[in-house]
């Protein structure tokens, strides 16, 4: 009997199911939208129901990456600013007896990290960390081709690095963490600090393209705004190796020089003869293959 | 026969010897000043007389801990502000061979965390991250009881993340980096700024206790600012224990209250409640303790 993986992508909106053989492909997707009942309950049925739909050959696992903070060895989540009724609900635990089958939960961003490592940008290479930059910044940190988890699974909490010590308000309670300028809401209100309405990452690097000056201004800014986390970040790991994803990734040719021009005015010399600066391969399938990869790694532990 | 380690403390100023036992206690020990003659040859030579001294029973390996970026597994200095003659300057080989001795080299902040591992403030605790304040700040992360490298050994240049973007000029070459407040240096200029010339962190605690305003209020700034640090560094690693040690351990009362303040206001409270802070415990030992540690963890690998 054929053996395939069940990799799932749960986000604020969306939920993706994907059926993955063990070589990493993608046989079959489909998208599911999360409503507005987001209790225990309705979250797991939605994603029982999903992997019912995906049930073929032999499942040897069930991997789910979701929004929020996660604690992998517990295999629940802490607290997640998209279903705030969940407060150290263990949702592997629920999902595994429903399903009857091994499920492996952690942190959507760091699910993206492994996927990249197991088929993308990050293929063979043992150490880099992994930047998800869409309405936030999520970050994975790969060591030994592994997620680092820290004590509990909080690691990689990247985007909330303080990088303004008196900055902008950040949405998880603090101020002038990186994601408040280094994502699409930062881009966005620094856009309109700049006169330009509504402009959304695409356009802006179309505009920029034309010549506006604020267009280009804001994408010079978040370059090097950019460029100034990843310094912090390659200080403190020692890590050479880092990717970029998630949905910022469109407008790369609009940052990319200002990221590349800023670290070496940050970041020892020695450091930045090593950086290697890549973008991530598999765009939105990255989830869904990191849930799998996560389930092939470990998934016997979960059973 | 009697086994022992020789642990040796290079800094920019002094050289500490000492002979340690394998129960981590400090049989012997003594300064060298170190002259202007930084060469390979001359501290190699003050290096190798220093060991000589120390010499009695079976000495099982010596290690170092040095100033600036050391690559761990090539044993070499790569570069240090404070030996500028000094780059790839493979040091461990070199003296090995001098003294018919292993000998096992790391930056110094690393040997002062995993002397805090051994028989300090870290002792049984499986993942910490160990910030040492003194001139600038060293860091040390610690995971599975052994000194996180990163690729090459360049990992824990904690005092280099960058918490203010267009803050003042660091000594690496940034601006804006963390040890630029949070150090002795730091504190120095800011008082400075608040109208009390050189004083010294003892002093500053004295006056402030005494209710001097400004002195106060530099340290309340100091406080605040350690404690943003600790938060980026807590949310990008997911480690919840943090050591401090230093020479500004001394001044401890006076800050710490306004580091404990800040943490909550900017970090998560799943993680504020996780948190320990911890005084280092082993004071101007750390060093020699730590390149002793290393040796009995990592000796054989570097006969």
């Amino acid at each position: 009997m054929e053996k395939y993986i069940i990799g799932i992508d749960l986000g604020g909106t969306n939920c993706r199911f994907g059926l993955v053989s063990l070589n990493g492909r993608i046989l079959k997707q489909f998208s599911v939208k999360v409503g507005d009942n987001r209790d225990h309950g309705s979250i797991t049925k939605l994603l029982s129901q999903g992997i019912s739909k995906l049930q073929t050959g032999k499942i040897l696992g069930v991997g789910i990456g979701a929004p929020g903070i996660v604690d992998f060895d517990r295999r629940m989540i802490v607290s997640s600013p998209h279903y705030p009724a969940w407060h150290n609900f263990k949702l592997a635990e629920k999902l595994s007896k429903k399903c009857e089958l091994p499920v492996v939960l952690d942190n959507d961003a760091n699910m993206i990290a492994l996927g990249e490592s197991w088929i993308g940008a990050g293929k063979g290479i043992k150490n880099f960390i992994m930047i998800t930059i869409g309405t936030g910044i999520g970050g994975g940190i790969v060591i030994d081709n592994k997620v680092f988890h820290g004590d509990n699974g909080f690691a990689g909490e990247i985007g909330h690095q303080i990088i303004q010590y008196d900055g902008q308000k950040c949405d998880c309670g603090g101020k002038g963490c990186w994601e408040t300028l280094v994502s699409i809401e930062g881009l966005k209100k620094l856009t309109t600090k700049l006169g330009l309405e509504n402009v959304r990452p695409r356009e802006l690097s179309k505009i920029a393209l034309e010549g506006n000056r604020s267009a280009k201004l804001a994408w010079k800014r978040f370059g090097s705004y950019l460029g100034a986390g990843i310094t912090s970040l390659i200080n403190i790991l020692g890590i050479h190796t880092v990717i970029i994803g998630g949905g910022i990734g469109r407008g790369w040719d609009s940052f990319i020089d200002d990221t590349k021009n800023e670290i070496p005015k940050r970041l020892y010399k020695e450091s930045t003869k090593r950086l290697v600066l890549k973008k991530a391969k598999l765009g939105d399938d990255a989830g869904i293959l990191g849930s799998a990869a996560t389930v092939k790694n470990y998934g016997r532990n979960f059973k």
